[in-house]
Order: C-alpha cells, then structure tokens, then sequence
C-alpha cells in the first residue's frame, strides 16, 4: 500500500538487527487516518473470506485491528500478556519468543470471547518470523475456532514467517512488504 | 452516552471491590463500531479546545484514544508500561499505582513525540481514582505541554478521581457516570 510504504520510507529508521523503527505512526505515536487507510484496505482484501471476529495481540496490533474490525463490521479481540483479574481462572494460554523484547511472552485469551465455530482474521502490526501470529493461530485453535486470514501491516519477508505461515492454507496478506534493510536504505517489494 | 450505559447495563458486570468488567466491548474484546461512536463524541466535546495531540496509556485506552483522535484528525501517543529498545535513552517516566494489577507501574514517553507547546487531550477507558490520569498528566508537564482536556469513557465517580483532576482547570468528560455498584447493581448518574 502505497501511502504505507511511503511513510516507512520518511520516517521509519533501521536501527540494525533488522529491527525497524515506526514509533512515530505505529508503534508508540499512532497515525489513526493511516491506520484507518490500512483497516479499510485489509477489509477490501478480506472481504470475502466470510470471518466473523477479527484477533491480534496487545499492543501495537490493536489500532490495525480495531480500525480493520471497524470496517468489517466485526468484533476484535486482543489477546493479553498479562491475565488481568477481571478473566476467568480457566484460559486459553500459550508461550511465544518475542524478537523485540528478547524474552518469552503469555498471550492469554479468555475462553468468553473466542468459541468453537469463529472464523478468525489475524491481523497485526509486523509479520517477521511469524512467532507472535502462530501464538494466535495456536490459541485460536486450541479454542476451536478456524482462522481463515492473516494480515500484516508490515513485513519482512527475509525473516521467514511467511513459509513458517503458508501450511496453514490462508491468504496471508501485507500492506508494506520489506525485503532488505541495509544500513539505512530499506528495500520493498512492490508486488 | 445512552449506547455505553446500555451496553455496561447489559454486559457489565461488577465483580466487587468497585471491578467493572467489561471484557465483553472495550477492555478484551472491543467492539469497534461502539468505539467508534465514543470517538465521535469526544470529539464534539471537545471540539473547542484546540488540541494537538491525543495522549493515553497502553493498553486499553489505545481504542477509544484512536477513534477519537481519527474524529479529530489528530496523532496519539500512547504511554508505554515498558520501555521497548526502539525507545531512546532519555525518556519521560512516571510511577503510577494501578488499581487493576494492585502494584506500582511505569508510564513512558518518549520526548520525540511530545513536545513543548503541544495541547494535549487525555482520553482513557476508566476514570476511577485518577491515578493514571494524573500519571499522563506530569508526563505531559515536563515535556512542557499543556492538558487542555480530560475524557473517560466511564466514569465511577465514588471513587474520586474527578477531585483530583479538577484543580487542572480543564474540561473532564466521561461518557457514562456510575455513581454506585451495590451487588449486582450498578447506577447511573445520567446527567
């Protein structure tokens, strides 16, 4: 998505380590009029994969997800990392290596909000080695739900997690796709 | 705001100790379209007061804090509980009880995205004892900003965080205003 790439290019910073830097639009400031771009662009794409609730996780995939929920029409959760004490005892729970924090996170999902029979649209804000999104794919199985799309803002494509995601048999979309970053140039792929 | 009241009348539910969960549409599973229309009218409240940013805290004031400022065409931070690495050294850092977790947390920006001169709209999803407003606030104070406006969208008003906040000077307003939760009741002042 053009306006995507466009802003990476701008204001996005390669901090090395293939680490990239959007703190100023996504990750800690928020653009909500690109965000809503992006939510509408991810519902045109999943327009007809027939989903019936929308999942991420906290906290930088909730603004992509609730504007894309927003314009499906649909309800979204987003799983914790944290159990708050308003969830019920028994939850869904599953263990996942987070890249940027360097250590293993909880993504917890109350068992009141994800049902056998949910068709489940992925979206969240980085596809890179696909560790954070098989979490949910796990949780969302594991609650007897389908998952029936995924959707990235951004990816980066030499990490891998679109193979790791492929066997799931889902389109798998991206609205920025990064295949290199050196130094301080960052490379798309404009397909 | 007749649409949260009903919602909280429907699906809220009191867990005791002044707990209202509501997991069902803002605090887990969000629903979007409700949000959005809690964005719309803040952003009528606060048409006036000249804002330039939107500020919050991660996690669950992200959604009515996006939706709000995509009503008013602005940006929003949110205050992140740790610090991630694309965070620079120096940063703004206040400690804030949470009512929630029952322990001291951290709320941190970064001075990249709040500066001097902004006029900055505090929306978050509760406004209890103020604690985590009044958190954002003194962020907002050594960046050299100015609170211009204060909203919630729900208000429990017995437990006084509308006292602290009001010697700010600056409009507060909360969408939906519970005045007592008794067992399984929970009262409305519909002011």
């Amino acid at each position: 998505m053009k306006e995507l790439i466009d802003r990476i290019l701008h204001e996005g910073k390669h901090l090395g380590n293939g680490i990239l830097k959007v703190d100023g639009f996504i990750n800690h400031q928020v653009d909500p009029t690109l965000m809503d771009a992006c939510g509408k662009e991810f519902a045109y794409r999943f327009k007809d994969i027939g989903a019936t609730k929308v999942l991420t996780a906290e906290i930088s995939g909730i603004a992509p997800a609730v504007t894309t929920a927003l314009h499906m029409g649909l309800p979204v959760v987003y799983a914790r990392k944290h159990k708050p004490i308003t969830m019920p005892d028994q939850v869904f729970l599953t263990l996942t290596p987070s890249h940027t924090k360097g250590r293993i996170v909880e993504l917890i999902v109350s068992p009141e909000y994800l049902a056998g029979g949910e068709r489940v649209l992925i979206i969240d804000d980085f596809l890179a080695t696909g560790a954070t999104i098989l979490g949910l794919v796990r949780l969302a199985q594991t609650a007897g739900a389908k998952i029936v799309g995924i959707g990235a803002l951004i990816e980066k494509t030499f990490e891998g997690g679109r193979d790791v995601l492929t066997p799931l048999g889902v389109p798998i979309e991206s609205l920025a796709r990064i295949v290199a970053m050196d130094g301080e140039q960052i490379r798309f792929n404009h397909d």
